[in-house]
């Protein structure tokens, strides 16, 4: 079964609107935020994937939002990686209120895997092995 | 028919991201300046709707990225109200490179009406009837 | 002698630009982490702070940039209330990478107290003792 | 005498924060898109200066708060070049709101001119003597 991972981070003054709560595009900021950490969890950050020459780019993002999040608020993003192919990656976000609990938004990002000159490759076979283990897939 | 209009932007330095194109979460901000446009075209700005006491909120949220968009890129946003009911209303978006007229990115969002204190409402008879004339329901 | 907090954050993808490194608008933000939790360390939280009445609206910034930020790296801002009057208050910040221990940039804000008006306002006594005491006045 | 070039924009909701107005870092989002507009004027864009290997690196950044920007306020950024040397310049920026012609904020950036390893260069004779025309400077 797929590993969760789970990050906290605080919300900035930055990330809020007029409405008094977050603006909705920087939950796909907390995804990555949380995604990043999912993959340095899984023993290679993304930073040394970029570095040894594959990238991975976001082809779909959809995001359900259930209940605002506010200035100053402890936030915890849960991410598992769902789903690994040769050439894609799909991971799901749970987004709570750390304090209260609460489930502020679910959302899911599918990523492709791009080489240097942002062409579509199969992912190498050290990171698609430790992607499958971090998926829970059988290897 | 749904009407759609269209909206012109150019990519700013700042939405980049070190892998040399915009940034995923962007999007959403352009889809938002391509929402606020068809709104005003229907003759009452987001503005004076927040300021007659009614907010729209975005409860969902998805795209499909398709190419990518570069810095000083000229883009433009097509919007579309495709529905419209009692307390939501759902947009779509085609966000093409202007000049090459590539498809870059396709989106949808599902907005809730809320009232100041952001709670669920149903819109206004005198919005709803706007918001209609743009969707092109019969009213 | 003015007291000076230290906070680690960890660069966002999100935050970089095509030249491969922050784009230099986050620095400004990275401040307002800096100085939220230099705020919260003197006993009361900056939302606190406003849920009170009082506001603290940046009038002048300030920013020398040293040494580029880089994705993921870890970074350092050193705060530090050098300065308190009756209705503003100026923080002073040095950001560091925190593994390298390099200084990237040095920055300056200063803020002015407003009411639920957004009028400028005298800092109630409470809160002005609070903010002496962190600044290292005499009281 | 410096030539200044003049921009419009509109403030976008994700600009503002939960102050009701815009979020102070994004004013130098805005002297940016100021400061492409007024180089593209002098016949040669941004991003052709980079496609030939020339960076301009904010090294320095101030900016004075004077009066808030507000959600769909039409803003108007005046930009001048006011001083080139070999290898920096230095551009100012007035910000006004363009229908009550308000001034809301001033800024100044120093540039520096990198190559494509980041190494502080001086600036080719072409684009300098563009940017000396632009500056109004005796050439």
């Amino acid at each position: 079964m797929a590993r969760s991972t789970s990050l906290e981070l605080r919300v900035r003054y930055a990330e809020t609107d007029k409405m008094g709560v977050v603006y909705h595009s920087h939950y796909l900021v907390w995804c990555e935020l949380g995604r990043t950490d999912h993959i340095r969890a899984g023993g290679m950050s993304y930073r040394e994937m970029e570095a040894a020459g594959v990238m991975l780019a976001v082809a779909e993002a959809n995001v359900r939002y259930r209940a605002p999040a506010r200035y100053d608020d402890l936030i915890r993003v849960e991410t598992t990686l769902t789903d690994v192919s040769s050439r894609a990656v799909t991971f799901e976000y749970r987004i709570h209120n750390a304090e209260s609990g609460e489930l502020l938004a679910t959302a899911s990002t599918l990523l492709v895997a791009l080489d240097r000159s942002h062409r579509v490759v199969k992912l190498p076979a050290d990171i698609r092995a430790r992607l499958d283990a971090s998926a829970g897939a059988e290897v």
